[in-house]
Parts: structure tokens; sequence; C-alpha cells
């Protein structure tokens, strides 16, 4: 009862947090219908800067890092990568409405991960002063690239089958599009040049103090966004809100379980787990969406894109990251 | 004597000060023919930065502001918006050459307010160390809507009259234009968010230690501009070019008589007379062309845009600036 | 030998840095088949703000400075300038599968200096604690525009007479031509802004402390640049990447060796000697190109631009910084 309340307390100050209400302001002044317009190009650089801030910041903590601490936690990212999409089949791509292509190509959405969500967990931690294992942000491509393979594996090999043509589903090049795509390189090359060479005053002078500021711009840009993909949402069956609903939390909650079976074994700290469960109840929007479109051309943008750009990532942000903060206040003591 | 000694004396300073600066350089750059080019993008982002700014501070001052001190100048805010086009309305419109929607459409554009000249002012004012209410700049959209509204729908009466037709001018749907225009959107919701969210830390790490070096580069494109849109004043009946030269000043004059009395009457302060000043001889540059475009599509652009981009705008901030600080210095003692 | 030791330290270091890191780290992503895109318009945006940050000291200091001082490295290098299309005139541009217009416009974008080079230069100097004259960047257009002119006269002369047509060739459009180029005009405004007026807190408060972080970014893009460039050099002769090699090492030790006779006669720093270096050893890639198409239009891109993008301003970072700041240690003592 004291954890319900504390979570509402937390989820109207949260209300107030920039981060939050910069979505939420752009969602209203999109329906309001604003002609105010933030230029892609701009769009574009601010996730380049926070994917850079996280990598950077990623790296060079592996640097001083015991990296045995991070086996298990990247272990059950690959799990819950491969688990969200499992899940999404017999789910979502069995419901009346739906097309088994398009179901599977929205829960490997869902299980690949957004930066965004990632860097606005970053800000609320930080801003509430929860430490966390600096490395977590990698855990990023152990459950990003694996959602995104599972997916259009299980597509291709339902497709074939339809087809009756009995061609191999090719593993290696999904993986290679997956890495290759803009929010993946520039989080990688950001953990790679921390780890490699030494970033601190680049890092300290710029990636870092701007982070917070670029984040309530992207937020911003993400809710005018949420608003404006809500029509796509609206031609597709409504099971799609409805996962898009109830998605972000579950598989949130699954994340934290498995987060906190890694906290009593190998001492994960609470705020990795926070994080581990926002990684997984996050959305891709940036690099998954092109990665799908390549990989299961039949499956229809509008229904797995607009779920997770219009529903699922406000969810993931607005209820998700607060409702693990608590939920770590509640079990593992504040 | 010594009121006009100081002007001068303060006009050579200001040209020295960055804002003036980067904008003569910028005409004069662009009077030379450069191919310097900064991208379309990063002048709309530019623009959204410096608004956001302006709003989240007008809107967090808000919050602790007594707000009845707020009602006469906001009531001669109104007043001054729909002055300036009754103004224009027997001169500028009048006069040979001059078509009447055209005159109506400049003549609104002049009473409209323009979101750079209010952040030069700022700029200014902070460097001098002047002080003004900081809910001041929310007096913005006070003039600005009914400014456009009013010549929108004189001329619409006007042209009606002219046709014979006998359908009315409804006036929510330029209220409505004119909110959603991008300067309007991005200052509003920054009032907003300030007013009922906590962005203290992300004005203060992010949008305020911007604003100074994001106006000096919006203070170049718009000196760049101010020249490349000379070539279609140059197009236009003279008049154009004489009512963009003296306006500007007179709105502004104008505006400083009502500001005193609001500052006899209920305390206004001097700082806050001046930006009422500067926001009535402002003309505007972003918001307002494409809502005029929109409500009065006969009227020709190269008349109102030339005239207040390349003439009005650098003589608010060149002359107007200096002049209504250093009135203020004589009239409220320094 | 303890010379070579230490240049070899030093590169191993260089390669650290967040300079050459990011060089580097754009490269191997490109070479990767990256779809991160920084957008052309972040990239011009960067580069105005360098070249304004470069510029704004230089004419900061210029007022301070003794001007005579500047009059031996100035002539310095205009000597360099031409003398490097001198050079390249009978080097490269007679070696065979070399048309003599093609080398010369090579060799003129060798001659011509790289405002990117530049700044990493700065910027590692500032973080090894190396001074130099802060005028010492204004050498950049003392050795841009004689070497642009010259290989544009060189090759109209050569093609003329290859014609048999006796047109004069004027110099006066190309300079000008060069002179309204985005990167000069952003350097030379910059300097007139620093020396005319007083932008000391907007460089203090904007343009200075954004200058690492900056360059970061624009070393990444041109990293990427260089890989996307690498086809197109691929397709002329190979004399091309051996010119591109050894030219910035070259240039940049004549130019050590003349700054070294500045030193002796009038006290020039070694910093500045260093600063001297690499100017003659970068080569121009974004005013360049455009006056070298206008100048010489049957030159072929490919083969100048090719050269200088991917394999001269890679040299000229990553081997001839180092080289240089070993070298004036060694010479001039720590």
């Amino acid at each position: 009862m004291e954890a319900l309340l504390d979570f509402f307390t937390r989820f109207v100050a949260q209300l107030q947090s920039p981060t939050l209400a910069f979505l939420l302001g752009g969602i209203l002044i999109a329906a309001l219908g604003t002609r105010l317009d933030i230029p892609e190009a701009i769009y574009k650089f601010v996730v380049f800067m926070l994917l850079m801030r996280v990598g950077l910041e990623g790296g060079m903590s592996i640097r001083e890092a015991n990296l045995t601490a991070m086996l298990l936690p990247a272990l059950f990212a690959v799990l819950i990568g491969i688990g969200i999409v499992l899940l999404g089949r017999v789910t979502l791509a069995l419901l009346p409405g739906v097309r088994t292509e398009d179901g599977l190509a929205t829960a490997g959405l869902f299980g690949a991960v957004s930066g965004s969500t990632l860097a606005a967990a970053i800000v609320v931690m930080e801003s509430e002063g929860i430490s966390y294992e600096h490395w977590a942000p990698a855990l990023y491509p152990f459950m990003d690239i694996p959602a995104l393979v599972m997916a259009i594996v299980l597509a291709n090999l339902y497709l074939k089958r339809k087809d009756g043509s009995g061609d191999k589903v090719k593993v290696w090049p999904i993986v290679k599009e997956s890495l290759q795509g803009s929010a993946l390189s520039a989080l990688l090359l950001g953990i790679a040049l921390g780890l490699f060479t030494r970033p601190e005053k680049v890092f300290e002078g710029f990636y870092d103090p701007l982070f917070k500021g670029l984040l309530s711009v992207l937020m911003l840009v993400m809710g005018m966004e949420a608003y404006a993909r809500l029509n796509e949402l609206r031609r597709v069956a409504h099971w799609y809100a409805v996962y898009a609903t109830v998605a972000p939390i579950v598989h949130g909650l699954i994340a934290f379980g498995l987060g906190w079976i890694a906290h009593e074994l190998t001492g994960f700290s609470p705020g990795g787990v926070i994080l581990l469960a926002v990684i997984a109840g996050s959305s891709s929007d940036i690099s998954g969406p092109p990665t799908l479109r390549a990989g299961i051309p039949t499956a229809n943008p509008s229904a797995y894109i607009g779920a997770s750009t219009s529903i699922g990532t406000p969810v993931a942000i607005a209820i998700g990251i607060p409702l693990y903060i608590g939920l770590a206040q509640v079990v593992f003591g504040s």
C-alpha cells in the first residue's frame, strides 16, 4: 500500500521532471496542431550525441570494471531479447486481425532497445542520486541484436514454410545489418573510444554537460512524433495498441526479476537492475525499424512503428521508469 | 543634449556588442558575396532554443509573480498591437503605389513581434545589469496575435467590400493559426513548462548558458538575410522603405509612453518599460509571414517580408534598443 | 635516435587523443559499413563554429599584437603557398597518367589550407601546454589564397597555350572567389569581429568551450568522408596516392624550416613554427574544391578531392602534427 502510494507520488513528481514534461509537451503541442518543427538534421545529431555520451561513459568504465560481473547481466539481456520475441509469437502474432509477420516485427521492435528511453532513465537516476554500474548501458546490444535477429529469423521461417520454399535463413547478415544501424554504431563507437582512447576531457567538457539539455529536445521531438504516428496506428488492428500498452511493463518486470536474481548471485547493483528493466521495457525507435524493414519486407511498418513510437515509448518512459525505481526502493530498501 | 550624447555613446558601444556586431557582420559578408551558409535546420533550431529559453524563464517567474501587476502591461500590449495596424491603415496603406492589402499586411507584420529582437534586448539588458519583470517577455503574444488578427480582418473586410461579397470574416481561425506558428508554439510551450513543471536544472545547464552564443549565430543569419531581401524590397514602392525605417521607432516610443504610464500607476519597472518598447518596435520575421500569407493570400510577400527583414529588424535592434535604454535612464534616472 | 623514440611515443599517445581517435573511429565505422550519418547541416555548422572561434581569437590577439612580428611569417606563408604549387607543377603534374591540369589542381588544394587540421593542431597544442602567437592562425589566408590563385593561373595559362587562344588570365576574380568561400569568410569575419568589436563574453561562454567537442564531431565526419572518398581515388592514377602521402610531410618540413628562420630573425615562437608547418602540411577540404572547380572546370575532382580528403588530411593530422611538435622539442628544447 505504501509502495503504491510511493509510486504515485513518484509518478506525479516525474510528470514535472524535464524529461517527461518535454515528452508530454511535445504530444500536447502536436495535438494542438503546432507548426513547430525540430529539423531532421537536429534530431539525428541529438541522438548521436546522446548515444556517444552513453557509449563513452560505458567504455571508460569497462576499462576499470571487473568484467566477470557483466557476464550474468549480459546473458540475461540476451535471454530477455529472445524471450520477448517468443512471447510476442505466442501472444500478439496469434491475435485476430494481426498478420503473423506483422506481429513478429512488432515483437522484435519491442525486444530491441531505445537509446532515448535509456538516456531518459540515466538522467532521472542521476537526478535522484541512484548509482549503477556504468557499464550497464553497454547491455544494450546484448538485448537489441538477439531480439531483431530472432524476429527476422522467425518471420522468414514462417513465410518460407507458407511459400513452401526451402531456402535457409542466414543469421549473420541480420546481425551485421543491426550492428551497422546508426544508433548501435554510435553506441559501439563510443564504447570503443571510451575503452581504447582517452576521451575524458571531451566527455567532461562537451558530451556530458550537453546530455540533459539535448535529451529535453529529443523528448519534445519524440512527443510530437508519437502524436503524429497515432493516425497510422488507428489504421491497424486495435490489438497493437493493447500490446504496446501492456508489453513494455511486462517486459520490464520480467527483466527486473532476472536482474534481482543477478543482484542476489553476483551483487548486480539496484541501479543496474533498474536499467536492465528500462532497457527491456523500451522499444526501438531509431535503428530497429530500418533493420526490420530490410529483414521482413512484407511486414507493415504502420503496425510496428506506430505501436512502438506512439504508445510503447511514452509508456516505457512515463510509467516504466518511475515504476522500476519505486520497485527497487521497496525490494532493495532506499 | 546630454541625453543625446548619451544615446550616441551608447549607440557606438552597442555597435561593438556581439549582438549588433554579428548582425552588421552578416550584412557585410552578404554584401561582399560570401558563400558562407548557416543551414536552415540550424537557423530553425536556434530560434527554437532562444524562444524556449525566454518562455521557460517567463513561466518560472510567472509562478512567483503577482499577476495583477501583469494586467495593465498586457492590456497595453493588446492596444499597441491593434493600434499599430490601425495606424498603418491610415498611413502606409493610403500612400501612392501601395495596395491597401499590402499595406495592411505590412502593418500587421510590424505590429507582430520578433523573438530574435526580444532575445537581443534581453542579452543587452543583462550585460548592462538592467533588471525587469521576468514575465515581461510573456507580453509577446498579447501584442502579436491582436496585430495579426486585426491586419487579416481589416484586409479581408476591405477585399470583400471591393468584391461586393457579404461573407463574414472569422476571427478564431486566425487566432488559432497564430498560436500554432512555430515561434509562438515554442514560446508558449516554454511558458507552460516553466509554469507547471520543474525545468530549473535544464534551464540553468542548457538553455540559459547557450542563449548568448546562439543569439550571435542568429544575428549573423538575420544580417545575411536582411541583405538578401533588400533586392525584393527594391522591386516595390519606396514608401515601404520609409515606413520600415520610421515605424519601429514610432511604435517603440508609443509603447514607451504607455509603459511609463504603467510605471506610474502600478510600478511596472523601467526594464519592463524598455522591453515593452522593444516588443512594440520589433517586426515579426518567423511566425508572422506564414500566418499573413494564409490570411491575406493576395498580398505581396516581397513588400511585407522585405520591409520587415531588411530594414525593420536592423533598425529595431541597432537603433531601437539603445534608444529605449538611453531614454529610460533620462526618464527614470540611472 | 632519442628524437625518433620521442616521435613514436608521441605518435602512440596521439592515437589516443580524442582528435585522432575520432578521425580513426570515423574511418573504421565507415569501413565497417555503418549507416550512422552526421547530417550535412551539422557538418557545415560545426565548421563555421570552429573557424569563427579561431578567427575571433586571432582578431582579439591582433588587437594587442606587435604587427611587425607578423610580417616575416606572413611573407613566408605567401611564399610557401606559391612554392607548393610550383613544386607540384614539376613533380606530380609531369608524372605518367596525370593530366597537367589535374596535377595543378591537386597541388593547389595541397597548397591551400584546411581549417579542421588547423583546429586539430590548436586543440593538441593547448592540451600539451604549447603556447603560440594567437595571431598565427591568421596566417591561413596568406597561404591559402596565393596557392589557389597560382594553381588556377598556371592551369589556365597551360590550357590556353594548348588551345592557342590568347586571352589573359585574370587574377582578381580568383582572389575574390577564394575570399568568398565559406571557410575563409567565416575566418575573416571572426578576425574582423575580434579586432573591431568586443566579443570576449560570447567567445568565452560559447565559441571556446564548444571548440574541442565540436572538433571531435568534425573529426568523425572527416574520417567517414575519407573512407568514402577512397573509391574515387582508386579510379585515378596511383601517383595521386603517392603524392598525397608524401606532400603533406614535405610541405610541413619546408614550412618548419622557414619558421625556424623566422624564429632566429624575429623571435617567432616555437609554437608559431609548429602552426606554420601544420598550415603548410594541410590540404583544403571545404573552401578549396569549389574555387578550383570554378577556376579549372576541366580538371577531374575525383583526383584532387580524393587525394586531399582520403589521404592528405589523415596524414597531415595523424603524422604531421606529432612530427612537428616532436621536431620543435628537438630543435628548440622542451
